[in-house]
């Protein structure tokens, strides 16, 4: 192939502006987004004022990513509570935003409870309110520590799996700082390798319909001074049997007590190919992704997005006589239907390892996978919600 | 999944022209191609009067295609020759327009071969002129015969392969009328499928980066009236998992002596999860698209195309001011580096069978294929070149 190693692009800058933060203007609180259906061409700020307001971004996944629908989750039901709202219908409606992630209700519920909490020990209102942001607020603390130790763990997995360093890693979809309150998940532990001198070469898989990897990971790569290279997920095949593939290393939207991983849609080909070439495939997830409560894979509900993300190619901010516009584009043939998952299940036996803040599970198993719960619900009884899903 | 066997659309009307046909127009005879980079949304024809214009139709994928490729280059021979302009110079630039189909190669030498025998025997440049049209023009009926041979073949095998019928069939990139002189090869079986009320659903990868499979495939599946549904290629391994994938037909671009295939990228993932599953993978292409002068797969020299076609959403036919412009909008960040392969190969293990107009290669050997090349070679003795590359 044709100069696969490259020199990276110049620039090593963080993205400019957090992924999601908390504000309290004059006028009130309000939750700001950084605008992801508008990156790499523009870094824009979204102002939610109101929970439909942030329910709308996130089916729009103008905010996305397991662990950050979580961090929104939990500042929607605070903006609820501050702005008083209906907190249970606030609640509800962010819960049901989109259905896989299960850090989103997550999140929602560790608000919510520190919200009952305060009332059922006679506080006010107002307190209950200011308890539901301090709750939300831990959540996105708890989110950069994980993500901070997942990058550590993960690099010493991979020290350990390819002991010969200059790791070719293969990433699909978009898992770093835009989807965190830290770094990210599996993009965090690339970085890590790419801040030890470890990583040769960032494959950035483009993962259609909605092109995360060709927009938004290559827009967190090319910041950080990554040697990367966009592909299409068609051609990820080559590159395994070109021996040009290390290891892979995904997020993970959900995974059910017995290890099935849901992740972007994708995902699962690439653990097929991963193991028919003896690649190892590593998922990269806060315990917040894991889901005791969910027995298996096939039990794990994936979303269905519309078929129009396929069949036309949208052009949401277009600037037409001055006036901003959508336009999109039909690629198929007028009625043509799409099928069109947001997600795939990877079963256990094809991951490798799942790497956690709470430690590595490897090999993948159900007891492994409870012990690091357990684990974990330890290490955060503080936050006293006791919830199975931590 | 939502309703993935609803109602297929409207229509069954064969494609408004031709891919490709010979026209002598009082200012000479001209190449007229149907510019397949406008499909579905425009059917537009596209005038060669010289060899340079129908190379860059070969280029910019306007023509594409294995079969369609070889009955092009015998066809851009003759145009040279009638024209008089230089033979050889002609059979050059379009046997290197694109490198991995064989078959471009192939017409190019079977219409140079008659225009030289021609010569040999005694003949004006009119004379051979006029032979290497009447091989273009055989070369055309041979492929449109050998598709329909192979359409019958292999919905003979379908049915060994899968008794129960209902077929759901898996295709990847574009294999129908739109590359043949006649019906095509995959999308041929699975048309014939189709008229035999086999034919439950087509999926149809959409076949990134210049998707093939959403605008070309669906555009004759629509046409012919097929249940189909378009999916982004990385959706594939979820409809494996869940069972709904019978069988994956594909076409191929040049087919070593070692049974590798090369095809268009995305092919070979399909092979892998397609073993994993155990589906039935199954190749269909003419024995023009054998070549037995390549000894094995990784011999085959796959076409590295240009990064912009994954780095930028191009538009190349958008209209501004009442005049045609060409619109490329940057998906990743600036600079960003691509891996674009045109094709990959998948091996002959993973090959459950290939389909050729000579007959069935099942176990792919590659003593099975010898014998189905000499087969072909004998049945097509009259045209009197006695290439390999039949």
């Amino acid at each position: 192939m044709a100069d696969p190693y490259g020199v990276p692009q110049a620039g090593a800058e963080a993205p400019a502006m957090p992924a999601l933060r908390w504000e309290e203007p004059p006028e009130g609180p309000v939750v700001v987004l950084l605008d992801q259906t508008r990156l790499p061409a523009e870094e824009t700020e979204l102002v939610c004022t109101d929970v439909p307001a942030l329910v709308q971004a996130i089916r729009t996944l103008a905010v996305r990513g397991a662990p950050l629908l979580g961090i929104a989750g939990a500042y929607g039901v605070a903006l609820a509570a501050v702005r008083g709202f209906d907190v249970a219908e606030a609640a509800a409606a962010l819960s049901y935003a989109r259905p896989t992630a299960v850090n989103l209700a997550y999140g929602v519920r560790r608000a919510v409870a520190a919200y009952d909490e305060a009332l059922a020990a006679g506080g006010t209102v107002e307190k209950a309110a200011a308890a539901a942001l301090a709750e939300a607020r831990a959540v996105h603390a708890e989110d950069a520590r994980a993500s901070a130790r997942m990058a550590e763990l993960g690099l010493e997995l991979l020290g350990e799996l390819l002991p010969g360093g200059g790791h070719r890693i293969l990433t699909h979809c978009n898992t770093g700082a835009l989807v965190s309150g830290g770094e990210g998940t599996a993009f965090a532990v690339a970085l890590a390798a790419h801040r030890a001198g470890e990583l040769r070469r960032l494959w950035v898989d483009e993962t259609r319909p909605l092109l995360q990897g060709a927009r938004l990971t290559a827009y967190e790569a090319a910041r950080a001074g990554m040697a990367y290279t966009v592909l299409p997920d068609g051609a990820a095949g080559s590159l395994f049997a070109a021996g040009e593939v290390d290891a892979v290393l995904i997020g993970a939207d959900r995974i059910a007590a017995d290890g099935a991983v849901a992740n972007k849609v994708g995902s699962y080909p690439l653990a097929v190919l991963a193991r028919y070439h003896h690649v190892p495939f590593v998922v990269v997830a806060p315990t917040t992704t894991l889901d005791p409560e969910t027995e298996e894979g096939a039990l794990i509900e994936v979303e269905q997005r519309a078929g129009h993300e396929v069949t036309e190619i949208s052009l949401p901010h277009v600037y037409v006589g001055g006036a901003e516009t959508g336009v999109a584009l039909p690629v198929t043939p007028p009625g043509a239907q799409a099928y069109n998952p947001a997600f795939d299940v990877t079963p256990a036996e094809l991951v490798t390892a799942i790497v956690t803040e709470a430690g590595v599970v490897s090999p993948v198993t159900r007891d492994a996978l409870a012990e690091v719960c357990s684990t974990s619900r330890f290490g955060k009884s503080r936050s006293g919600n006791g919830m199975m899903a931590e």
